[in-house]
């Protein structure tokens, strides 16, 4: 196949709106959880949400060019991410109680997101390398932004195999692209295998090698934090 | 009034530049007097009073695609910014005594912000919906900046009614475009709207119905913060 | 000089690239290390190199409007990056032992950064006091998301000199630009100026006055932090 046709060209389109949406909703749950459970008030917790569920797609299409972000320009994104927020926040117990299932709906909301971001760089003629990564930072993104703004340390920092999941699922959708692939079958194997590593990890503890500095020299020794830190 | 005339145009176009200078020096100088208050140079001092005075306005500026953000285009904000910078940094203890009134300059302010934010979203074509959004970020970007670079979390989250203001204002303005009021009717009424509902908040403690995790569930329950974030 | 030539226009475009790489290297390496001493895991590490080594060149490139940034067109700078982190997850006694080294490699890392910002935002017609601001953003953009990414107050808004040094070398590089000087004596200038600047800094101490806020205002008062702030 040397040049997509058209059916394929549309399924490039559309493909990327039905997993950003999907993988939007899980993510602004989880961005709902970590509000309630620092007491913000409503419109914290909408905030949240929709900071967990659009700031990896926001960031990926400001890094694109794709001006403005879909997450702007389209409606549904905020209504889904309102959507997550409302249910968290009047329903939390429920929703609390779901959290096993919520974790693994999150892992399927960042094999979607992993996946449509790799596509829609490869769509916008970024580099297949920096597709794969940006893949990868339209996963994470919304997490990492959830935590900054509750003042933590973001969890993907330190997470069993959080990133690397997402990452090792947009390059297959790279290199199936390369490989000429239908981007159907595309989005399968690497939203597969993404899911499949978080699957690994939750279940038997996967994690990436720590690092190890020298005790006295760690952030977390007493009043070392803000000398020597050398800018 | 089908099409805009000319005079209503410039309105358009120089009412924003009016009600963002406004807003930049009074958010500008709520980022300065947290700098103080956390033993920051004077140049940290200087970064807050911009952060606060010209996050939400250039956040708002990269999402629709006006590039280079008025921030950056035009050096009345800066100057603008610095000015309150360096007022707060020499006179911190009259600043402080005014705390009282700037708090209701920065209700000003958040009613100017609201309204540029979505008269610009407006005019760059976004939907009204998506515009009234901007409008907030556009009045709560900057303070949230601001409270994450000195490690807090933003105010904004579980204060009183600020957001919420912010969004009514900006709710107002998009809904007189919508009925083609001219937009300085749209200004007043909106900006009013944002103002009042800021006045009643801190005059009254008005305030937005908080989360209510199971006590074991909260962020500041010991030793549970970073466990179970399920990301 | 009142044209430039040929040879000049390349040097204008081939000398942000070298400056941007070398001060890539040794920005990602501070972010590397300062992930090591939070003991995040391998690939915290490499995303704390690649946000130190990036993020000020990134915020530069959106601010401007030269998407996408050359750290995500350019394979280079992830590249270099990755390198940065690799290098100090594995051989952290080494990269420690070498701090003090590290030190002055991140001076000269400042001056490149700052005369390479500049050079690009004069490049892209921006305003020359704004060019020199954004020189400073791209000298210290990736300190603060580096330090805000593990939870504490960027160092640069309390250090010695760090962001005027990059501000002074960016000042004399816009300067010598509307002197028709040639961009490299524009860069050796500047460069050297920001280097200098913080050599004084880091051997004799200078710093810059901080603010003295009335003790009970202090944001490490006890039980005073999360009231008044105003919003």
């Amino acid at each position: 196949m040397e040049q997509p046709t058209e059916a394929t060209r549309a399924v490039l389109h559309v493909l990327p709106l039905v997993l950003d949406l999907g993988g939007t909703f899980v993510f602004a749950i989880s961005g709902a959880m970590v509000a309630v459970r620092h007491r913000l008030d409503i419109f914290g917790v909408l905030v949240l949400a929709f900071a967990a569920g659009n700031a990896g797609g926001i960031t990926r299409d400001l890094l694109i060019g794709a001006v403005p972000p879909s997450a702007i320009a389209d409606l549904k994104y905020s209504g889904v991410s309102a959507l997550a927020g409302l249910l968290t926040f009047y329903w939390y117990p429920v929703t609390h109680r779901l959290r096993r299932d919520v974790q693994w709906l999150d892992a399927v909301g960042l094999a979607f997101f992993a996946v449509a971001g790799a596509e829609k760089a490869l769509l916008h003629g970024i580099h297949p390398i920096m597709a794969a990564l940006l893949g990868m930072v339209t996963g994470i993104g919304g997490g990492m932004l959830r935590d900054v703004l509750v003042s933590e340390i973001p969890a993907v920092l330190r997470a069993d195999l959080y990133a690397l999941a997402a990452l090792a699922g947009a390059s297959v959708v790279v290199s199936a692209h390369l490989l000429h692939l239908h981007p159907m079958v595309a989005a399968l194997l690497g939203g597969g295998l993404c899911f499949a590593l978080r699957f690994m990890a939750i279940r038997y503890g996967w994690h990436l090698p720590t690092a190890q500095p020298p005790q006295e020299e760690a952030a977390d020794a007493p009043r070392r934090r803000h000398h020597d830190e050398g800018n």
